[in-house]
């Protein structure tokens, strides 16, 4: 698309955004709920679409020109509509995020501050050959009263099409629902023109490899909601429990290795009398074992982990904030002492105790739906929810206050919370 | 200083602001009422130096190369002084933002998340010829655990110096408090440095005129907490009372016309029966009208105030949303339901009813403590107070609890908030 192009549909998307902020919560859902029943409406339009780029993935594959894991992801079946739709639902039935006062302080008599959240603005939706992100992103950001500019991975151009075609359609039948809500670009040049546009673009959320996250966030001024490296950490401590130690480092490690919260270092305490144990567990739940990595920063995202003695609990939670990405950390020790100094020492969006790293993750956190991860150190950190499509407005309601009589002493604030 | 001499800097920054992140509270409050005991033991010392950079300012004033309220700006008395200094007593009393559960919940039996707010890390802050900043940014970050790397404007050197030799003086003699935590620069290259050290610098908090806030906003990966513009708006609706619309705009044109939260432009509704009143009041108070601006989104900082008829209440939301800085807008009606429209649908920091836009400001609003005005879109809006400075970490509690087990279905979360 043009330059000119794209900042037309960004100001109808900044134009749009004014209009869904205002929005009733029931009308929200009623569309989540036209878009869930649109959607199985139109399963077989949307299959069909989604063969037809199969079939053109399928030759890449082939020729190794594409991963045979983002075929996989590209595929979708009667499985993962039905996950999409129920997510959909799930995601109606959650409470708004929008207009909860989150602070009422009287400033003085009969003058009043609320702390009211409301939504971000724009948001731009960066992702790759997963058709499920476009309903999910859609209806977390209808829920949550944003406008979104959905760009996707040309694999899944064909597949993102019919879905979207089927959500737009469901959102034209909601009355009183504002158009240039959702909107779907699908060239390069638009990554360009979305990472460019701070004007009218409040927040740019990638789903995707490492590599996206990184040339995204070197590439924009505005702000970035997300994580490009996992790099998480187990430190076993002197006094950690044997069982518990093997248990969570497999499961960490094996239960899902490409997930970016599956650990790629152990730091073993020099002290800690079950280490032969350990390793041989490891090696034998097929975890390939490395001493001498060539870097501490190197995400494996396979059954490889990375491991160093440490002398202390001093030098394990330097190391880990040094070499971490910030992602999630956990410690395995039967001391509570060690397990606190661990937990406030360790500067990363999640620290835990006794846990595997693997729990990093919206739905086990309970937020019932998830925007992704961010390792940010502002806005929003770890598993990020609706609340993280949120900020807030202070309102304030007078009778013809003004400063002028606090600055002169005519009148004084008298704060209190209400 | 060299980029590698920096790159030292901001790496013992960022190895100090671990350090400071798990002080406890009242050796932070120690070392805060230390700092207020030594600016007043070294006050004679302050005053000379900031008589040098008076002395050294006062020709480029008469040579009109520096503005008079900078120079003024740059002024340090005995008031001025005091307050620093009870400034920074105010802040020691306040709550302590670090180590707040924001959050508990279970997400199994044995199996607890909770939320805590944690300290940022490093922040970056660069300022102009207001030696009162340094002072009051150093405490609210020591408060908030967070280190800071500091750059103030070289009319003042002197006074910077000398503040922050008292105040390093006085962390010193704070036993157990960390070094590093508190570092200053004073060239330009350094502000390039800082700039361009997204990985050891995690906030950058610009205090200054709008120039110097969008040129860092326009050259930093950083995320930055501040506002450029201040363009805000008061709509007096048809059913405004006339004596408070005439107050309220007095006030927030002429209280302190070079604020951010001045208003800029007026908005009148057609039918209202009182703008005839209203234009000679504010005429009579001093304000030049300007009914065709060049521009909608120019800041006057001065007794001058566009305004504009509109025709509807939708026309003024929507003129608003469109040129206003997103910093603070006020409508006066006496009809609640218009507010409340009003209110929802302005997408600004702070929307007032029936009140001055010059409310707009942290210790107004009972923070005890203001890190400046944001206009972001995420992370923190409106006045900051030491809230601003933290995020939040997630903890989890556990007994070797692993993922698998959840996937697989032999155990199932009972999430329940504790």
């Amino acid at each position: 698309m043009e330059e000119n192009s794209f900042l037309e549909l960004a100001k109808k998307a900044k134009a749009a955004s004014k209009k869904i902020a205002i929005l009733p919560t029931e009308l929200k859902n009623k569309a989540l709920l036209n878009i869930a029943e649109n959607l199985l409406k139109n399963q077989d339009k949307i299959f069909e679409a989604n063969k037809k780029d199969l079939d053109e993935a399928l030759p890449l594959v082939e020729k190794c020109e594409l991963s045979k894991s983002v075929f996989n992801r590209l595929k979708l079946d009667e499985n993962k509509m039905r996950d999409m739709i129920q997510g959909i639902v799930d995601i109606s039935n959650l409470e708004d995020p929008v207009g909860k006062t989150l602070l009422k302080h009287q400033l003085d008599d009969g003058l009043v501050l609320t702390k009211i959240s409301c939504p971000i603005g724009v948001l731009g939706i960066i992702f790759e050959a997963r058709p499920d992100v476009i309903s999910q992103i859609s209806a977390l950001a209808i829920k949550s009263s944003n406008a979104v500019i959905l760009k996707g991975g040309k694999e899944s151009v064909n597949t993102n099409k019919a879905i979207m075609a089927a959500i737009q359609e469901a959102l034209d039948m909601t009355e009183g629902f504002p158009k240039d809500v959702l909107t779907q670009v699908f060239s390069r040049d638009d990554v360009k023109n979305m990472l460019s546009m701070d004007k009218y673009i409040d927040l740019i959320i990638p789903r995707g490899g490492n590599s996206l996250v990184k040339f995204i966030k070197e590439n924009t001024k505005i702000p970035v909601l997300g994580h490009a490296d996992g790099i998480c950490h187990i430190f076993v401590d002197k006094s950690a429990d044997l069982d518990k130690a093997i248990r969570v480092v497999i499961d960490a490690k094996t239960q899902y290795p490409s997930a970016c919260n599956a650990v790629e270092t152990l730091l073993i305490h020099k002290d800690f009398e079950g280490t032969t144990e350990l390793l041989k567990a490891l090696e034998n739940a097929g975890i390939e074992l490395v001493s001498a990595p060539e870097s501490w920063h190197k995400e494996y995202s396979d059954k490889i982990l990375a491991y160093k003695f440490v002398t202390s609990l001093e030098e394990a939670t330097e190391h880990i904030n040094e070499f971490s990405s910030g992602h999630t950390e956990s410690i395995i020790t039967e001391d509570e002492k060690n397990a606190q100094i661990f937990m406030s020492a360790v500067d990363s969006s999640g620290v835990y105790h006794n846990v595997s790293t693997r729990f990093a993750d919206g739905f086990r956190y309970g937020f019932g739906a998830e925007v992704g991860i961010s390792t940010n150190k502002t806005h929003a950190r770890g598993p990020v929810g609706l609340e993280g499509l949120t900020i807030y407005k202070y309102n304030i309601e007078g009778d013809g206050h003004i400063v002028k009589d606090y600055v002169e002493g005519v009148k004084k604030f008298n704060h209190k919370d209400l």
